[in-house]
């Protein structure tokens, strides 16, 4: 780390620094500026306490960390991208991943004709929430276990794999037994116990960006994962909080190029929390494709102006059928080719 | 709700959307304006399916609530301000609470001889993490139930109430054995099943507003602790994530006449997170009782520069006893008073 | 309109409402809800007052606008995409448009051999700030009038059309002289005096959305130069501010695919601003294509590493052949092809 | 500066950092940490070239400044506050400034009544914008010359001193004949050209924060003016952007705080740019006295629901007699004073 001394510092208050920097157990490096010196503290900064706390002390001005603070996420560790199984399906590697399907399981009707669907359309994954994060405790909270149960069905009736979201440490157990991917939602990007929880599961597990959460705090929250042993991490990108209003969230490609270049870790993007028009969500797909994301999260519907919840976001059928259409010539530019389901389930 | 038809749209489109509006239950009222019609739905909004989904039909521009999405966290619900009792001490009236202690519990005689200094300083709550959510899966995470104990020593010597902060819902029981208020911290506001785990423990719980939540959701998180039977609620700012650099987070002062005004639970302000220089805690704390604040909640440390975490932003004993100082005629000026402890125990 | 009126506000308070509302000379059509009315005003929003004033009335809860702000600028009024000649070349067709060229202009020699290479590589513009707006009053200005005369003897020399920025109202005439496009930039975006001298200049204009624009705002900033006359308008997409410090800025792709279905107005993507390393500026190109871009301003330097302003955000000659290349199997599956120079300059 | 190594950087690399360093200037001091080095640059960051531009570089990861960019705005070069003439009254002092008038010159009646009302109620300047900077090109912008005549007649009749917007380079004249301070609003914020202008008139220039503006670069648009020979400066907070759509703005007291403690400048406060109501508008302002604010610029009208902009904004007579009475006891406990008119005019 590099300690910051105000200007104007007389050499013994430098010198106090000095020595709080090696008794935090760094080697400490002065460097004597013609404005400013500042403290260079020499040691492994993931192993050292933060030096952060001497802002305490009046003569530091600012602390600035050299190091990253994610080690096993990062790409240095892992130069090629990894290849994440799920279901036994290969996730992160040529083949590009779409996970489609309602925004809420609502009932069986609806969940079983939209896997037929996604699955006909291009699908490996079906998505479909049955417990869901919902901002008032007055709107729908999803089915629950009668949600799950309906999923292991549709799972068992057309081969594809699942991915849910699991909202609390209680339900881990339980979702873990019919998900193929524990989704942590971007309400819980910091819940750290359930990061924790999930990645005790030995599930792979999907790990959506908070609202307002910079790349490096996402990928200290992939870091959670890998940390407690579980190797499998997807990061999703699914809309930032900015000021713009046109849309509920701020769909951030650039982030999705930036995670591919720092982390070795498959990256999906989710279009449908963002935006809410069809044909808006099919440009970025087509976006998310151009700059490097391994695959999507997508959103349809039987009956989108009837859904339960966020209809306006989710496709119809037709509308996800012209999604693969629109982005298959980008997969070919991209050099990449949508996954198809291995024959036996 | 208003649904905003788009201009040119033929009358028989528009009328599927009357339909559709009578279909969800509502009373649909047209409106022909010069250049376009809205559809006026007449209903509860909060007991009726939520209209946005009609989005997904073309002729729709936009669907615009009219109803708050809050009801019990509302003053119109409570003109007046709730007074919260929490270890027998009422916050919310004229007499003005300090909430004091460290980040963290790190052992006994700092927890110890920082009680007594808050206590002398006029503080009635002592505040400190057993259970800490760190960023990075690399920092101290907390003593843990060895935290507790020590909070549970300090309150037996002290007489101080003990405000503490509960991550995962397994702990909320046992903490809530030793806290008089228990702390949902900004990383888990929209953490639904955690808040909804700390309102039926039956403890007053401290709402933290989220990084990036709008004031709005940061009520409907206050509205889940209510809604699952439990008044005792707090609104906590702690500072909103901009743009800024020069600070962590900004402290949304603003935010505090807001919830003030919309809600008629008490608010706190804890300016501890935002700033890394003890003269801003100062200044800002006066301008928390100056905007309405109801109490503080405020990071106190012997020795901030070797602080386990966030030593930056803690005062020591001295600017602690600053602090209640510099206060002191703002609170006169807001017809205010310093809360005391009750004299037994 | 809508003007919502609170609840439990009585018949005459509503009364008073509508009587304003008549008075603005809209025709007013209350509703009366379950829990609350509001008053729909019928009239051409933007030809009457903004009802936003009756905030001042204590009854008004919100007031909620229908229409759009912008007219000239929306697809509505022009629902094919229009095309923007500019030095007689056509932007916003199915030629894809490459501006390119140093972030200042330093020297003959620097900008000379850029002129040169870009051309070759593809550019049918060339870029280069003969006037810079610096954040700091010690930072280079750039070469002012020198510069201009440079860019002109480049124009003569390679036949490459010129963009450049315009700083001041003053600048205008002298710029408009050299430039086949005048550049507002992005801190200048709501500098509406400038704009306006802009459009009187009949040069076709380059609006930059704002650090902080919403996408309505930006269209409005455009609309001021269409409004005064001048048709001829190119959006620019630069990144906005957000709370992310990994880049200087976050380039908002999802804007420009927003922008192309609100606005008839080509749309071009400067990715540049936004981020420090070649790598990420050559994927984020690839996305602006897929994402419906009309074309790319990007900066490119003799050698990046030591030029007067922003080094690290410009591409060497190497870097830009290779952006040329990557974006081409995009174009291709955007069905757009890269523009050329006519022939005779 | 500190130009922070890429990991596993190798020695020869390393080298070339350290001679471009070399070559733009600077001293190079390199240090080997454990797991990265560092390239520490002395030499006066203000006057070298900034070695952003060595991001360029692919084995160069970060480049951090340590010393700040501003130095006449700074406090460390005028630890005492500073004190701004205005029309011959003090700015910055213990006496407390409040500056009220319409959002809009609307007409002569409009304005003196308004005038009248507010020097009773205590203010010692007038405002009032006579040039609107409008979102819209189809809003009321202003009554241009005439709106500056009847500031004229006001200042005149009343004593008031004037505070009036600039939005143009060529009104600066102008409006400097009839301003005691040029007000540059938020838009304009980063217009360099109008405030190299402004400052050359000799007027006391008022420098709103732009709507997305760091602190840093709020304090570098007034180093524009001061450095551009103009030492009458003052700061102005009135709401920055963020995700809150409650209000408009969310006005930054903390930014007014930490103002204070970087910049000798005096700072107003702008409240009424921010919110809706009165309410919040008295409350905003007894924050900002608390946190240290010089002044406020506020909005007052005769009949704010039929104000020509901004209606919602405004307080009306009333409104603006109970700030002052809600003000009172803060400015008290601040240890200030109101302002008061010198006798003679």
């Amino acid at each position: 780390m590099i300690v910051v001394i105000r200007p104007h510092t007389s050499p013994d208050k430098i010198d106090e620094v000095i020595q709080e920097v090696a008794a935090l157990g760094y080697t400490p490096a002065p460097i004597h500026g013609v404005n400013q010196s500042v403290v260079a503290a020499i040691g492994d900064e993931n192993t050292h306490p933060n030096l952060e706390s001497l802002l305490a002390l009046p003569q530091v001005e600012r602390v600035l960390r050299v190091q990253k603070r994610y080690r096993l996420a990062s790409r240095e560790t892992h130069p090629d991208g990894s290849i994440v199984e799920a279901g036994s399906i290969p996730i992160g590697g040529r083949a590009f991943t779409i996970m489609a399907g309602p925004c809420s399981v609502e009932n069986e009707k609806q969940l079983l004709t939209t896997a037929e669907a996604v699955r006909e359309g291009g699908a490996t994954f079906l998505r479909g929430g049955a417990y869901k994060p919902r901002t008032s405790p007055y709107e729908f909270q999803g089915l629950g276990p009668e949600g799950l149960r309906l999923l292991a069905k549709a799972k068992e009736l057309t081969g594809l794999r699942i991915i849910t979201e699991v909202l609390s440490e209680h339900d881990v157990e339980r979702v873990a037994e019919v998900a193929d991917i524990l989704q942590i939602g971007a309400r819980n990007s910091q819940n750290f116990q359930l990061l924790i929880a999930a990645s005790k599961s030995g599930r792979p597990v999907l790990v959506k960006r908070g609202f307002s959460q910079r790349i490096e705090e996402w990928l200290l929250s992939a870091e959670y994962v890998l940390a407690h042993g579980n190797p499998k991490v997807l990061l999703c990108e699914r809309g930032i909080r900015t000021f713009e209003t046109y849309t509920r969230n701020t769909l951030d490609l650039s982030a999705v190029a930036i995670a591919k270049l720092e982390s070795h870790l498959p990256v999906i993007v989710d279009p449908s929390q963002g935006c809410g028009r069809a044909e808006l969500v099919v440009t970025l797909c087509c976006g998310a494709v151009a700059v490097g994301a391994d695959g999507l999260l997508v959103e349809v519907h039987p009956h989108p102006a009837e859904a339960l919840s966020d209809g306006q976001q989710q496709l119809d059928f037709t509308g996800f059928r012209n999604l693969i259409k629109q982005i298959t010539p980008f997969l070919e530019a991209a050099n990449r080719s949508l996954q198809t389901l291995p024959t036996q389930k």
